[in-house]
């Protein structure tokens, strides 16, 4: 038999037990929380059609979608094979791709299922995503994205309760030392408009979303590649830089922003948001990459570590209507749930309880005791309590072993004295304690 | 704009708050089942290199594969395309595949970390699978497994487990009328040797899996296709279609296969698991399709719907063979969970609860109050209430019909008067009642 090697493929990750228990117990508390906001769970395909996707992230982003082979003579339909490069034959062979991100077919099933919502639809969606990026430490090609969004509501109720959403979620995750950055595309607008450079907008706000990155200077320069004027690009830099208050932010801007409409709309709106919330640092400087956000956008980040955003989202009015729907407006935050796992490892803020699941392993003297066992397990797993047999044949040794190396904290032993006495050996594996006790004992100690 | 169809791939679904809700019910049962038996989850990748996958399920499985088109370049080195059908050109523009079921990326998990895993490994893994099949009513291109499996044991404790956990789980559920028949490939395979015909077994197999659907006339009938004789023909027959206990069965074969090692061997095993489990029926003319199974073979059937088995699965003592570590001995069962999903439905066997998980909404007769509203909602959050806070502008009968719309049982309202005498409206969807209450007392009343 030729022996095949049991690789995974490039980025991708198994997860055993021990880090899937740290999953779930991560998970579980996204799940909980944004229920408890009344968001609803949906669930949407991996694969969708490639026309949903393709056009949607950029012509980086299209390169980047998995592509799905078709199946079975993929070749008819082709005559010109010789004349067309990869990317051509690629819409020739594969009609379907893998979801780069929930947003997207977020847009599809609203659309799709306009009929049997009720807006504003609230739901929340935590499945994975592929993206064919180049893997490197912390960046896969197969991971789980986490998003919430409200779908159909212009209200700033949204935003407002995505803030304490997120700082709900943060609490529960025991993570502290967070803050929720956020600003207003339409300030932003403003800026491109009152300097006179509307048509570089996107690039303006790539470069505003790198300020972190590469510092004062060295976006003054960038500035000025965009044939900026040294006058306007100082005014700029002013604006964006600007430290005070929330409130001090907002008055300094409608002095700067008077004679801008849009400007004006996106001030209100931070105004009105402050007399829902407080709980955000009005920032300036905030872009972010995407280019479907339309007003509101935030981020959430590390005051302790620098490792980035660790979620960011904002408020879009366009997304359904490639798919028919218009006049749609949405907010959403997507939160970076592996990269939460990685600071919570890095910080070790899982409870020690998560570990040890298995409350109890039953183990037997002999095979004679078997059926013994199975009868004790059935009782016990009556009281929900978790409960392992042991399913080899093996010395007591062996299975005390067992028990230790998937972190069961309590054996019980059953023999031939234990049997006849009705009482069993109940091992406390962390302690080293052990006592004989009865099985009902033994159940209102392990409960 | 050009407007896209926001139609969903052949074959896939979305689910959509109600299902999810069921679908979650279901999902939640089997993983808290597996707990108690001490199974851990683990998860592995969607992706697969195409070789890990090949060659695992027959020449029809390998074509229902999946396939991912390689990135960027593809046709890079491929020289020759002309003369390339498409299952040959496949090989060259596609090195992944998505998985196909979850037994087979098993077996490269357990090869690829045996340093790190404890024997017997039990592990349990609640995914998705894709197969490029045709869709029709019940069968789709991507869905959910649900697996258990036990890696490294021999012990007939595993069998005995499995047969308690599928009861357990059926009765959670509420599934009434199922019952699991069981069998052991040994004996298949000494009747095979007794009657040679060895050589024709997997044929013999695929032919007895179809004894329920063609009886007993054409199972004959295609018999003599594989050329065996009249009078073996008769013998298999009145052995496979014996009726009796399972110790009338287990003797009744005794008497038959008394010549064959391998079918001494199977009925011993038969014997030693019915002192540990009696709760199954011993059917010899259960075959299972599968050409991994080595040993013990098992179908959970529905005995109220004529809708095939609910789930299936067996031992099988070579599967990490082919990834290089042998000897390894693996038993496991997949429970059918989508269309356990449907009898269910079927079966009307969701309780009422689980679709209002939304306990209340706080809706507000106007913007003024929204600030109120949110400081309400959060502290009625604080008591691990799910609230959902109305996000939109509109009147309170567009609120109230939102709360119908969403199976929100249970309204606040927030107005002038309330917020003066701080008691609130509560209005129960389902009576129509209303009465004014504090915080605490609504409180007190949604626990």
């Amino acid at each position: 038999m030729k022996k095949i090697n049991p690789s995974l493929a490039k980025g991708t990750r198994d997860f055993g037990p021990e880090v899937m228990k740290k999953r779930n117990y991560v998970f579980n508390i996204f799940r909980k929380t944004f229920s408890l906001f009344g968001f609803n769970s949906i669930e949407t395909p991996s694969l969708e059609n490639i026309e949903i996707l393709n056009g949607k992230y950029g012509d980086e982003g299209d390169k980047l979608i998995f592509r799905i082979l078709n199946s079975g003579e993929f070749l008819k339909k082709v005559d010109n094979i010789n004349d067309l490069s990869s990317s051509e034959l690629k819409n020739y062979i594969s009609t379907k791709g893998l979801r780069y991100d929930l947003t997207v077919p977020l847009a599809r099933f609203v659309s799709s299922n306009r009929e049997n919502i009720t807006l504003p639809f609230k739901r929340y969606q935590i499945q994975k995503v592929w993206r064919a990026d180049r893997p490197q430490k912390g960046r896969f090609r197969e991971f789980y994205q986490c998003d919430v969004d409200y779908i159909g509501s212009r209200s700033l109720v949204c935003e407002a309760e995505i803030i304490k959403l997120v700082y709900t979620i943060f609490k529960k995750l025991n993570i502290d030392s967070i803050k929720i950055k956020l600003n207003n595309r339409k300030i932003l607008t403003a800026l491109s408009e009152v300097f006179n450079f509307s048509e570089k907008f996107n690039q303006f706000c790539v470069l505003v979303d790198k300020i972190d990155k590469i510092g004062k200077d060295q976006f003054q320069n960038e500035l000025k590649k965009l044939d900026i004027s040294k006058e306007k690009n100082e005014k700029i830099v002013k604006i964006l830089f600007f430290k005070g208050s929330n409130e001090e932010k907002v008055e300094f801007l409608k002095l700067n922003l008077s004679n801008s409409d849009i400007g004006i709309e996106g001030l209100n709106e931070i105004e009105q948001l402050l007399t829902l919330s407080d709980n955000f640092e009005f920032d300036l400087s905030l872009a972010r990459g995407l280019s479907y956000y339309t007003s509101t956008i935030f981020e959430v980040i590390s005051t302790k570590e620098d490792i980035g955003s660790l979620c960011g989202g904002g408020r879009y009015d366009d997304l359904t209507e490639v798919f028919g729907y218009k006049d749609i407006s949405g907010i959403g935050i997507s939160f970076g749930i592996e990269r939460i796992i990685e600071v919570m490892i890095d910080r070790k803020l899982f409870p020690e309880k998560i570990i040890s699941t298995n409350k109890v392993l039953v183990s037997y003297l002999s095979e004679k005791y078997i059926k013994k066992s199975i009868d004790i397990a059935s009782i016990i797993r009556k009281e929900n309590i978790s409960v392992d047999l042991y399913s080899d044949n093996g010395k007591l040794k062996k299975q005390l072993q067992y028990a230790n190396n998937n972190n069961i904290s309590n054996v019980i032993i059953v023999g031939e004295d234990e049997i006849k006495s009705n009482l069993y050996t109940l091992k406390n594996m962390e302690k080293g304690t052990q006592e004989k006790l009865s099985i009902e004992e033994i159940i209102s100690k392990l409960s």
